[in-house]
């Protein structure tokens, strides 16, 4: 497990915020978002529905929205502690140090702190026949960004808000600078 | 372009190499590559056939294997120079430092000197209609790890290898260290 996990690089370390209809908040670490495609914007997940990700997925399903928030320095094991399997009445803000937030009557929670944060729309799904795992694709529908992060050119500067990369099942890596390379032409 | 793409957080650093029937290599950087399932281990990656990754994608059709090597300290700017939209007749390894080996008679050339090489045989794609693009997913035939990387429990130490995360289109990061929390059970 460990191996097979670690074996194809970093991973974006992200919370996943939902809520279900009934009201109850939900948040799990995520390492399978990844950029699908810029116009429309769009990022999808793999997730299991037979495991501790089911939650999310159902309420995603359920309501159609979700939220992004980037796992960074000063939350590590609080966001590391939502892989924990808790039964669905109980939401992971109550059981950490993390803190649910609302914008612009947005339905599902935003993390509080995490310097990116993303209102997401869900948009389709694929099954997986080799594995049985489910690709979820969403949207971005709102984008909201720590100022000190943003470069005049659009580039999120990932490392100014000291924000994690996956290692593996449990290792969390932050990289203190960023290199830039320009736009390659062949020689 | 820029803040989308880096608004999902750290991405995958990896080279895909690949030969063609005319025993033409290529070699291209990729930021999608994602874990997909330990049982069979699975990874899987996102292209656009349109675009420069078009070789790779036709190679790994036509022949069925490909190699997945971590980008690393050592060779960021050739690695980010794959980018560069050459014809399929030409080899970015005779337009780098990047050079090919072989390995146990597998097709696909490797990058040398990365400190993770995976040998990846294809199994299925999904077109996803969202945006054209399309889910490429492999099997990992085969694994070869600089031994400096790997701890006692098969849990492989990125940062000893100073492998690099890509940050939006063009950021190469690198973390001095990893921090490991243990399984998580609810509190």
């Amino acid at each position: 497990m460990n191996l097979i996990n670690s074996c194809s690089g970093y991973k974006s370390a992200n919370l996943l915020g939902t809520k279900s209809n009934e009201g109850i908040e939900n948040v799990a670490v995520f390492s399978s978002v990844t950029h699908i495609g810029s116009n429309p914007p769009m990022l999808g997940f793999f997730c299991r529905p037979t495991t501790v990700t089911r939650h999310t997925y159902d309420n995603i399903k359920n309501t159609g929205f979700y939220t992004i928030n980037h796992i960074h320095d000063a939350i590590l094991e609080d966001a590391h502690h939502t892989s924990a399997k808790y039964d669905s009445d109980i939401s992971e803000f109550d059981k950490t140090q993390l803190s649910s937030e609302y914008k612009q009557e947005f339905h599902a929670p935003f993390v509080k702190s995490a310097p990116i944060q993303l209102a997401m729309e869900f948009v389709e799904e694929y099954h997986i026949k080799a594995n049985g795992t489910l690709l979820v694709i969403g949207k971005i529908v709102g984008l909201h960004i720590n100022d000190e992060l943003l470069e005049a050119d659009g580039f999120i500067n990932l490392s100014k808000g000291k924000v994690a990369a996956i290692n593996g099942l449990d290792g969390y890596a932050i990289s203190p600078s960023t290199t830039r390379f320009k736009y390659q032409r062949p020689k």
